[in-house]
């Protein structure tokens, strides 16, 4: 025991939220090597479902497992269960004519939501996994309402969620160009209601209390250790360290990573997705260390969208700055402003090498001082202003030019930004608001994970799957990909597979 | 046996040319899964350094083991050795006053060469082997000269080799806006004289013979089948198949992944690089079906940069289309036009959607229709072919408008396009040729592998080695990033890793 550091200092600190060099020392001791189990292996424990993690994948796993009738363990590495889906939003991306949906007068329809999703996707789009999720939809909303989540039947508008009583808004960028175009939009997000976007931490505490009703016990400051994995490959259990030593716990029916991903990794983050790390901040809670994805690499998994992220950059609310433009590093406009956040920041992080300026005038600017964003200049002209930022020359008046004329007809023809904020930039002084990512606020979480199938088995790369491990939620590579285009995909995602990977251990292995 | 194709009439097609299904066959068939060494044993063979693949990599790293006096086995899948190195134009990346630069009258420097190579490579720049690289690049050359590689004391002053005795040209983006004020431009690029460029073919040729004098013998229509490896996760060896059926060599030193990357698998593609996939050409030898990456993640290896690939949009030669413009799907222009072409078709295919318009005019247009490119449309006027092209309205009459002004006076306050490429786009008629990836040719290759350390030993996904495994050349995750910033980057690593991997594991391995 001598060799490792003290679990119970490291623990305190990551309790009390510091993290940099603590999760950086947690981070390197944990080790991706799985162990290999003699024929004659000593276990400490047996159960059905080994689960690592206690955040929505993992919870939902652990609940859908006991509604089998099997007998699982939850293992949690920090203090307090619910993981990084308690810091979340709580939305669930759901539609196809949900209950909600109808009793707020919405049509929806599977097509639909499956052609945006697709389409939002872009090059990335799992389509097996958007299909199926689509599919069941409805069945899922049924789930999480028999699990005791609350939905309000009261629809916002807003373009980001900011009423306390509201369950249903347009959560994404259905209503953006060009998708509004290629399907129906219908408000997707459905949210416990909650204050000041707590609904995470609704949806986990619910989440919670169900699982505890069906009898499921979550076994707090317990960390996974290493995979046992027989001669052939196949994952036989799990060793895990608490504050009585290391154990052994055999797996009859199978492992669940649902550990998170790993943003607050910074080697793996540097490695894996350079793009994220000069970004702040990094969004999740001290458990996302990346231990899930690497024990299953360890073992031969393969994994997928590892450079992929959730780049966050809210501009609104309020939604009146969306009447400002959003230029690049050459002064021109590269995004629709109205888009959804997610799509916004991926757009400047990704393809416009992490630089860009909300320009606003004197009526498009914020009331007060945003704590999200930094001035980077003001003038009383344009081309003063364009001059301060040291944009290539006419670059940004042109532009501003060019737009103003349509946008005083209600047009946009360049990118169609809708209707609703479209207004000349006119009214000096004018500013700009650096969209640098070492800058703005960018919330920013990790997406790539362990390649699964539409069932959560974790395949190899050779597309073999791993006998006996499943992943789930952002340890697994799932639903959200690069551009992230709607609130709720990754805890859908998440609760959706963490399910199936319970229902799959459970019916297909002996 | 008889689960198995036929692998003699897989190989016929192979070596025939023909892709498509047989190397999907192929590739499907290779397992990734290793195979555990039980403690006794049987080895058909045994040698200090086992190496798959004879491209630049896999043939660096047998010659550098045999100088080092060690035995070698060399497999190679294909009926004749060279690997995708042959196909290639055979330039290797070299500077900081190589004594070819020298003779012929240029300077240049390892902090020059290093921070250009940083600059360039942006958010992915891997530090380390860049910094390794370009100290080591003067005795690199040397070992190259000393193999026998030719170069001809002649410089091309053209920004694509066509001249077919010279032997070194600014093969990159250094004098591109803004590395030109970066770092001071040198030209680096070092190919033996050859016709056509096939640089590549003659490259291979030199060093096959240089092996050949060493005593390497490359034992062709043999594939790697699986890696052997001992309780501990030590690589021990590895199961090759030939004609005469399977047979196990133990590596008492190492094994050498030189295997290619994965361009030809077309299932790896679509998962790990979806916007390689519908490019065209496919650009490497029939081998390149990631067998290498598939063996190391199969036991644990780590794998970086799995989405980044070279994308070769070659609008020159000849030079004068780069008076041209290049505008994206708003008729914006976005990249500086003459950029390297690996730097242009990066910015199109990554940055852009994949979509964009080269508009040249009367005089820019090329001589005559041009294998790379299809016209999408041509005008009298650039309000009329802005129209067939379904650009934002006035997006391109602007674009051009401004272009136009500066470019009169040599200016290009926008993207700093170098002088000699200035000139107003304005006789009459205009042409737009398709840059988009399925119209223009783009040819690509990838360049995510499996992670390495700067000796090439493999790692995991905890960053620990994995014993007993090297990996070089596409096979690993190497200095070659996305942007691919100039030629010789490729086969410069390949050849340079190669021998590294030899070195470590004949001085450090017992």
């Amino acid at each position: 025991m001598s060799d490792r550091p003290d679990l119970r200092t490291r623990r305190d600190v990551l309790r009390a939220g510091a993290l940099g060099a603590a999760a950086a020392s947690l981070a390197a001791s944990a080790t991706a090597a799985p162990v290999p189990a003699a024929p004659a292996r000593h276990w400490d424990d047996e159960t059905d479902l080994v689960i690592v993690g206690s955040g929505a994948a993992g919870i939902s796993a652990a609940i859908e497992a006991r509604r089998r009738g099997a007998e699982v363990r939850v293992y949690e590495m920090l203090a307090l269960p619910g993981g990084s889906s308690s810091l979340s939003g709580g939305v669930c991306y759901l539609g196809g004519g949900t209950p909600l949906q109808k009793a707020l007068g919405f049509e929806d329809s599977t097509e639909d939501m499956y052609r945006f999703m697709v389409a939002a996707s872009g090059v990335w789009a799992p389509l097996a996994k958007i299909q199926l999720y689509c599919e069941q939809s409805l069945a899922h909303f049924d789930w999480l309402v028999e699990n005791g989540v609350n939905y309000a039947q009261r629809f916002s508008a807003e373009k980001e969620l900011s009423h306390e009583e509201a369950s249903l808004y347009f959560c994404g960028n259905e209503r953006a160009f060009p998708f509004r175009e290629l399907a129906r939009p219908a408000p997707r997000g459905h949210v416990p209601p909650a204050r000041n976007q707590t609904g995470g931490r609704r949806l986990m505490q619910t989440l919670l209390a169900s699982a505890e009703r069906h009898g499921v016990h979550v076994a707090t400051d317990t960390t996974a250790e290493r995979l046992v994995v027989a001669s052939d490959g196949a994952v036989l259990g799990l060793e895990i360290r608490d504050a009585q030593g290391m154990r052994a716990v055999r797996a009859r029916r199978g492992v669940v990573l649902a550990a998170g991903g790993f943003i607050h990794n910074p080697e793996m983050l540097k490695k894996h997705a350079p793009e994220l790390f000069p970004c702040s901040p990094h969004w999740g809670r001290a458990g996302d260390l990346g231990i899930g994805i690497r024990m299953g690499m360890g073992i031969g998994a393969s994994v997928l969208h590892m450079h992929h992220g959730f780049a966050v950059l809210p501009l609104y609310p309020p939604e009146n700055v969306l009447k400002g433009i959003v230029v690049n590093r050459l002064g021109q406009r590269c995004v629709t402003e109205d888009s959804y956040y997610g799509v916004l920041g991926h757009e400047i992080l990704f393809n416009q090498g992490g630089r860009g300026y909300l320009i606003v005038d004197r009526v498009s600017d914020y009331a007060a001082p945003d704590y999200r964003l930094v001035p980077a200049a003001e003038a009383p002209t344009l081309a003063e202003l364009e001059a301060r930022l040291k944009l290539p020359t006419e670059s940004l008046q042109r532009t501003v030019e060019y737009y103003n004329r349509y946008a005083a007809r209600g047009e946009d023809p360049l990118l169609g930004k809708g209707r609703d904020y479209l207004a000349p930039v006119s009214q000096a002084p004018f500013k700009a608001y650096d969209l640098g990512v070492e800058k703005a606020f960018y919330a920013v979480h990790t997406f790539g994970g362990l390649e699964t199938t539409v069932n959560a088995e974790v395949v190899n790369a050779g597309g073999e799957v791993i006998p006996g491990l499943y992943a789930a939620g952002r340890t697994s590579a799932g639903i959200p990909v690069s551009p992230y285009y709607a609130s709720g995909l990754s805890i859908g995602d998440g609760t959706f597979f963490g399910r199936r990977a319970a229902m799959h251990a459970l019916s297909h292995r002996a």
